[in-house]
């Protein structure tokens, strides 16, 4: 999990300044629905800001791995389930002033469900409710996941 | 525009591991309309993913400063107009998985305009659209910055 700054120089109006950044790999966050409608959550710490969130699960891209592929991974490893019917919602820079980081949202159907197959250090609980309840949950800022929140408004447009 | 690497070690599922993320000051984002409705957005360039994007007006919040100080003083940076009837939308975080950075999302309504005040590094082009517009521009993959998807989403629910 080592994290890298990267930096370059740029001339703007006239005058050198350099720039830094958070490099990361790329991620993907998984709007996956039941076949009753239910949307998967999971539930997690986040040791950076010190918070159990519930977001989408979500993940990083391996180096040359397709992010469709990576999608179906992480779902597989965070929630245990398989999808079908895959889209590709949108693709988005989460916080381009500080990180390179570039999310790609996807959505699918839950189809088959066995265990889940966590990353060392990761816990998390998987969780379901319906878009009405997520949207609700958003509103009330019980939602504060950024992919989280883009992925389900997305989806409700 | 230094930017730290921040650590802590945690025992997970009985194993001590090391996470890290990129230490951020916070930021606010503003969606801003003028008295035609219109809002406010930004257009600059992103050294870190070499892109021109267009945003909304936002910024870092200064050790100590109010959030919604910084929302007003970014503001009248970026495009030269000042606010009234400023409002807390909601807060986020646009990343936790890599960055503690968090971000409050402000709407205000524009009163008067003047010069921009650019710091060191920023070369900002002010664009404005109807709230239809924009939604469009998410739809189209046209706005793909995070903190701008989110803004706009919410203010439209």
């Amino acid at each position: 999990m080592a994290k890298e700054i990267w930096s370059r120089e740029e001339v703007v109006r006239g005058k050198k300044i350099i720039f830094s950044w958070l490099h990361s790999k790329d991620a993907v966050v998984i709007l996956a629905k039941r076949a009753d409608n239910k949307i998967a959550f999971v539930q997690q710490r986040r040791p950076a800001i010190d918070k159990i969130l519930l977001e989408l699960p979500a993940g990083g891209i391996e180096k040359g791995e397709d992010p469709l592929l990576a999608a179906q991974r992480e779902l597989k490893e965070e929630t245990g389930w398989t999808g079908s019917d895959w889209m590709l919602l949108t693709s988005y820079f989460p916080s381009p002033g500080i990180t390179d980081e570039k999310m790609y949202v996807f959505s699918c159907k839950l189809k088959d469900q066995a265990d889940q197959e966590l990353d060392e250090g990761e816990e998390i609980d998987v969780l379901y409710f319906t878009p009405e309840e997520a949207l609700n949950m958003i509103k009330r800022k019980e939602i504060i996941d950024g992919k989280t929140i883009i992925a389900l408004l997305l989806s409700s447009l």
